[in-house]
Formats: structure tokens, C-alpha cells, sequence
């Protein structure tokens, strides 16, 4: 097991390489949430993730043997910069499997870092496979992502720092994968300030700890996914489960939209960049599903290695999500002036018009027909449907919406546990 | 004119409404500038900008008698929000007109602070005067957004922050659009540091202050037409001219397409929201363009009030900018498999496949033929040209590249200035 003691220790191992990330007090969300609200910037941190904390520790735990036998990992993301990037400060050889779907940006990351990158496998499965075969071929030590009590004591320094910082007990708000994170920050929170409270955050897509901890058991989901890919775990830690149980005062989770609105969130607002993980908590706290009163709340900000052309993406998801950008599907006559009419109307309801697709040879279209897609910039969900109204009220017929992002509200993954049965 | 002692004034005025911004060092600029970068983030001060800094000091030096009458400002954003909040932290009446082009998040910003929005003009000129003559209709002061001695010692004191924070001497550079910010920042960083230097960065599409001081008189440009809506002004404050001459070592421009690739910077390593105008400074130094050798870097992140819709255009630029998003045309058989055989062969390569356009009714494609426009995740500009070059040798007929940027690379606004005139 791993105690308060082994993340003091950590926390002097690693002190020299590992950022301290500043805790921000923020305005926005203060005012949103109605009690204070600090953000423990972890996508500052060296790498831009909290993962070379416990990649840290743990190379720097090896005897030298060990080291000269270099370590080898898998990982899609930011656990592949963190073994790199440590491996590097202490001059340990390193070996990181990415899967084929790795973003490119984060393959070449890890390789600037100086690791031997191997890119094997459609998903994270295959690529830890190959790395075990790695391991056992070389005798490289192998560094788990999150099941390894130096990995979690190695995490577990970020807690110190907060429980350093904020004066009294205090709500912490962390997301979950395989649960590594939780089971540092919980226990050196838990453990230093009496009182402090703890909650995890899971993505309904990729949430089989929310499930293990309902049915009192490890269980394996069939699969995991979420813009959040940093938590897109299919089966808890062992180790973690343990201290979770233990110390996790409750688990909740949120929506692929609810993190993408809390990107952007923290985008428009905070003007920091978090990714899907590191947005979770903030999104659990916009969806009111943070519960415990002690104090102010503390969101853990993971990470913040968002692949741009996916931010780009979940901009505009976000945009959709809280109406303030609107797809209309109008059947039009095609006939000279029918568009401009359209158009009128639609500017003198306020809004901005972003792109217009007139299309007459779409599936479905009638003779004589075109289907016009008009990309509106509103202000509010409920300016958009305004504008719907009155578009159908003056004749026009309106397709279904077009621009209707699949939302994960009703995921049948986690919606099995009944709510008795919750932890 | 304006000194020291009263920048030192503001200071005190302004301190309990005004957040003191952290100045950061930054890993990633000081590895790719070679010195030691630290990032003054005022895009993080409230409202999102240093705006609010200039407006509370003109308010609160303003008589009771003064303030009864209210504030009368025109804007397009960040002033607009910086008189609102100033105002409404005052309990002054602002009302502020902006232009129709402003977008709805920032009008919508502007109301949320209590000030009375009036939409009027189509830009910024027309709003300007009609502010102007709510002025004169109801005696209203007037606060400019930089020709004015309270505004400018109020920009100042992030001057004196940094002066305060950084040992020794340092260049700064910041942003340029009418000059209040550079004058106040360079009053008291010239009058607090010994050895300090200070070099303002504008856009080539909106460089009338370059302009003005190349020719040593004020000049009024034609246009102002940049991505760094902040700075695009078409005519240099009176005051800001005189104190910049006596006070600014170098004013360099930078163009949009640069400006877009340093957004994209701070967002991806540093993990930071700037808007254009605060992404200019990093642009500069990107470019190779900020001369002075004096000390550390301290790059002036004004403000990052970005439309979010905005953003996701300026990553797609800077992406295709940059080699990693490219957009390769090319005029294929209609006949089956040959989709296939392109889309193999662009595998192979090791590009990602982002998004396939197969269109066989564009104008100027041969009867059987078809254009596919590929969007290819890259690694860089050599790797995407490189498929472009086995592509024409395995015997693919490439159209012009679609996705080619407008450059203002060749801007013949600032072109005209020959080298040797330069100050």
C-alpha cells in the first residue's frame, strides 16, 4: 500500500524536475459554482500532463541495475511524454509503444523527448502487449500507467501541493482512468488536511470504475470511448480500486457535450487550455454532480495536450451544444430571389450568418427544390429556436436539425447501474 | 505628458479592482528564442484584457460631478468591456456604441457588466462618432480608448509590475494598435530599469503607427485590416506618437499568418489563450524580428478575448501554415477502386486521412474524371510536399493547392516604407 510517507518522499525525489503548477483562484467559476473555485493547473506542468510525477519517481526508484536495463512503456498519450521526458532526466534508455491511432502530434512529442518510440497496434490493448513482449524480450523494466504504488505516490505530489495551499479543508475534483491520479491525490489529501473531501470524475463512454465501485468488484467494460481520451480506460487499476474504495468519498460522471462545454469553458473564460480529462472535473461541476460541501472546490486540471485539430472540433460541438452556433435546414423553392427572402428574414432575427449550402441535387430534394443550409451564429439555445418558429410560421419547412451532435446523455454503458445501487 | 509619478498613482488607484497578473517564464518560448522568456499574461487580468486598467484610472480621477454624467466609449471589444466593468465597479453609467461588425460575444460581454450597448455603424469609425454625439447630447465624458494621459498611466502600471518582478535590465515587447498601451508601458519600465529596452510589434495590415513614425508625422492609413482585431487602428493617438518617439527603441510588424502560427504556439506548449493582438509580441520574436539584446524577453500577452469560432479558423491556418494540415486536389479516374488506390498510396506515406471530398461535378473536371480534395494530417511542410512529389510520379494529375493561405506576406501597406527609412 502506499501512505502519506511515500509521497513526502516522492515529492523531495522529484522536486528538482517536476513543476510546482500554480493554484488559481477563478472568478468565472466561483461565480458559476456560488462558492470559491481554484484550478490546480496541471496542464502546466512539464510535459503538459501531471504523468511525469509518477514516471518520475518510479525511474528514480530503480537501483542501477534497473536502470541500466532501461524501461519501456505503452501509451497513446501523455504517459508515453512522461516516461520519456523522465527517462531522459535520469539518463535511463526508453521504449514507448504507441498505437497506430496515437495523434501524431504526441508520437512526435514522446520522440522529442529522446524515447524510442514503436508505434504497434490498432489500440491501447495491442500497444501493451507489444510492450510487455518488449519487456520480456530486454529485461526493461516496464512502467505502468497507473497501477504501481510509485506511480501513484509519484501523482499523489500534486495533492501535497494543493493541501499546502488552500487554508482548511477543502472539495477536491479529479478524473478517473485507470485511476492512478485519484488514489495519489486522495491519499495525500486524505491524509494532511482533516476534513478534505474527494470526488472522482469519470467520462460515461469510459467509465468502468464508476461501474467496478457500484458492483463492489473489478469489472471490464467492452470498451471506452470519449473525447476525454486520457481516462478512455477499460479496466480500473487493482491497486487503485483498493485505495479508492478507501479514501474516494464519491464517483460521478459526465457527458462527452457536458466536457466539451467545459472546455470551452475554460477556454472563453479562463483562457487556459485544458484537455477532455482535464476538463472532466469542471464539467462535473457545471452539471451540479459534485455533491460534497467541505469547503471551497479544487478542480484538477490534468492536462492539457489537446491535439489542435481536435479542439477545433470540439469548439464547434460546444458552440452547437449551448446554441450559439445553429445549423438550419430550409426547403426552398428554387426560384430567383427565394434565397435572398430567406436570408432577409434570418438577419432581421439577429442573427449572423456564417456559411449558406444550397444544394438542389440532394437525395430526397423535390424537383424544383433546394435544400439551403444555413450556419447561424446565435446567441442562445433559445434565440435559435426562436428563429426556427418563425421560419415555420411564415411557411418555410424546416428539415431536421442537421447540425444535431450525437450526445452520450443516454449511453447505455453506465446507465445500467441502477441509481440504489450507486456508491 | 505623462511620468512616472503618475503611472505610480494609477497604480494605487486601480490595485484593489485590478488583478496583478502573473509574469511566467516560459520553457518553450526560452528554448526557441535562445534566451530567457517570460510572459506578462494580461489575458488574464479581468475582463480579459489590460483594458480595464486605462478605463478604471480615468473614471476614478474623474470629479463626482463628472461621474454623474456618466461615460460615453466606442469600441469594437476590449475597451468596450474595460469601460463597462471600470464603470460599472464605480457606479458610473457607461454606454458604449459598437459597430455591427462586433461580435456577439463581446456586445453580449459588454451588456453583462451594465453597460448600455448601442449597435450603431458598420465599423469602428462610425461608431466613434456616433459616441461622439451621445457625448454631446447628454455631457457624458468621453473616455478615448488610448489619446488621453489618465488612460495611457493606467495601461502603465503592468509596466511597473514587470519592472518590479524581472531583475535587471529586459526587453519588452508589446502590442501596437493606437499606442496608450506602449506609451505607458514604456514611460515606466524606461523611468523604473535602467538598460531596459522596448519594442512595439503592429500587423502589416494595420501598421499606420509604423508608418507615422518611419515618416516622423502622423499618418492616417486607409485601412487596418488584421486578425489582431485589437490593434487595428487606422490613426496613431496624438500623445502615444510624442511619448513612443522619445520612448520606443524599435517598432517592427509582423503579418496575420505569423501572428496565427504564435496563437497556435502559446495554445499548444504553453497551453494559454491569446487573442491576435496578444499573440503579436510572440509573433515578433518567432520572426527573428525584436532586435534588442538587453536582458531577458518579456513578452506582453494583452488580452485573449478570441471568438472561440474565430479560433477554429486561425488553427486550421496556422495548421496548413505549418505543413500539418494539407490539402492535396487531385484529378482522378471515375472509374471503382481508384479512390482506393489514391487513398493506399497517401497511407503508405504515413499521412492521416482527415476528410475526403469526391466530387465529379465541379466545373473544369473532364466527362469521367472526378477531383478528390484530401485534408491529410502532416507532419510538416517537407513531409506533405514529399507526397505531393511521389503523387506527380506515380502519374497523379495535382491541382493548385486549394487550401492555400492568403499571405500578407507582401502587404503592400507597409511594403511602400523603403528599409533605410526604418527607425
Amino acid at each position: 500500500m502506499v501512505s502519506l510517507r511515500e509521497i513526502e518522499e516522492a515529492s523531495n525525489l522529484i522536486s528538482d524536475i517536476v513543476k510546482r503548477t500554480p493554484l488559481w483562484y477563478s472568478r468565472a467559476f466561483s461565480s458559476m459554482a456560488g462558492r470559491d473555485v481554484f484550478l490546480k493547473m496541471e496542464n502546466l506542468q512539464r510535459t503538459g500532463s501531471f504523468k511525469v510525477r509518477g514516471a518520475l519517481n518510479k525511474i528514480l526508484r530503480m537501483s542501477s541495475a534497473e536502470r541500466a536495463r532501461g524501461v519501456v512503456a505503452a501509451s497513446a498519450g501523455n504517459h508515453a511524454q512522461g516516461v520519456a521526458l523522465a527517462a531522459a532526466m535520469v539518463g535511463v534508455k526508453a521504449t514507448v509503444v504507441m498505437p497506430e491511432a496515437a495523434p501524431m502530434s504526441k508520437i512526435m512529442a514522446t520522440r522529442g523527448y529522446g524515447a524510442e518510440v514503436v508505434v504497434h497496434g490498432h489500440g491501447y490493448d495491442e500497444a501493451y502487449e507489444k510492450a510487455l513482449d518488449i519487456r520480456d524480450r530486454t529485461a526493461a523494466a516496464f512502467v505502468h500507467p497507473f497501477d504501481d504504488p510509485d506511480i501513484i505516490a509519484g501523482q499523489g505530489t500534486a495533492g501535497l501541493e494543493i493541501a499546502r495551499e488552500v487554508d482548511g479543508p477543502f472539495t477536491l475534483v479529479c478524473p478517473v482512468g485507470g485511476g492512478g491520479l485519484i488514489s495519489g491525490l486522495s491519499l495525500a489529501v486524505k491524509e494532511s488536511t482533516p476534513g478534505a473531501a474527494v470526488v472522482g470524475v469519470q467520462a460515461e463512454g469510459a467509465c468502468a470504475f464508476f461501474s467496478s465501485r457500484a458492483r463492489g468488484e473489478i469489472v471490464t467494460a467492452d470498451r471506452a470511448r470519449t473525447i476525454a481520451d486520457g481516462i478512455a480506460v477499460r479496466t480500473p487499476g487493482r491497486l487503485p480500486f483498493e485505495i479508492t474504495t478507501a479514501h474516494v468519498d464519491d464517483l460521478v460522471t459526465v457527458t462527452d457535450d457536458q466536457i466539451a462545454g467545459a472546455i470551452l469553458f475554460l477556454l472563453e473564460r479562463g483562457k487556459v487550455l485544458a484537455e477532455g480529462a482535464g476538463a472532466a472535473p469542471a464539467a462535473a461541476v457545471m452539471a451540479g454532480k459534485v455533491r460534497p460541501e467541505n469547503g471551497p472546490l479544487v478542480l484538477f486540471i490534468s492536462g492539457g495536450n489537446m491535439d489542435v485539430s481536435v479542439l477545433s472540433r470540439i469548439i464547434e460541438r460546444g458552440l452547437v451544444k449551448t446554441g450559439r452556433l445553429s445549423n438550419i435546414a430550409v426547403l426552398l423553392d428554387d426560384r430567383p430571389g427565394a434565397l435572398a427572402a430567406l436570408l432577409g428574414k434570418v438577419a432581421a432575427s439577429g442573427a449572423n450568418v456564417i456559411s449558406v449550402n444550397h444544394d438542389r441535387l440532394k437525395a430526397g430534394t423535390p424537383v424544383g427544390g433546394a435544400e439551403v443550409v444555413l450556419s447561424l451564429e446565435t446567441r442562445d439555445s433559445e434565440h435559435a429556436s426562436g428563429i426556427m418558429r418563425m421560419l415555420r410560421s411564415d411557411g418555410y419547412r424546416i428539415a431536421p436539425d442537421p447540425g444535431a451532435v450525437i450526445s452520450q446523455e443516454n449511453d447505455p454503458h453506465c446507465g445500467i447501474i441502477p441509481e440504489e445501487v450507486r456508491p
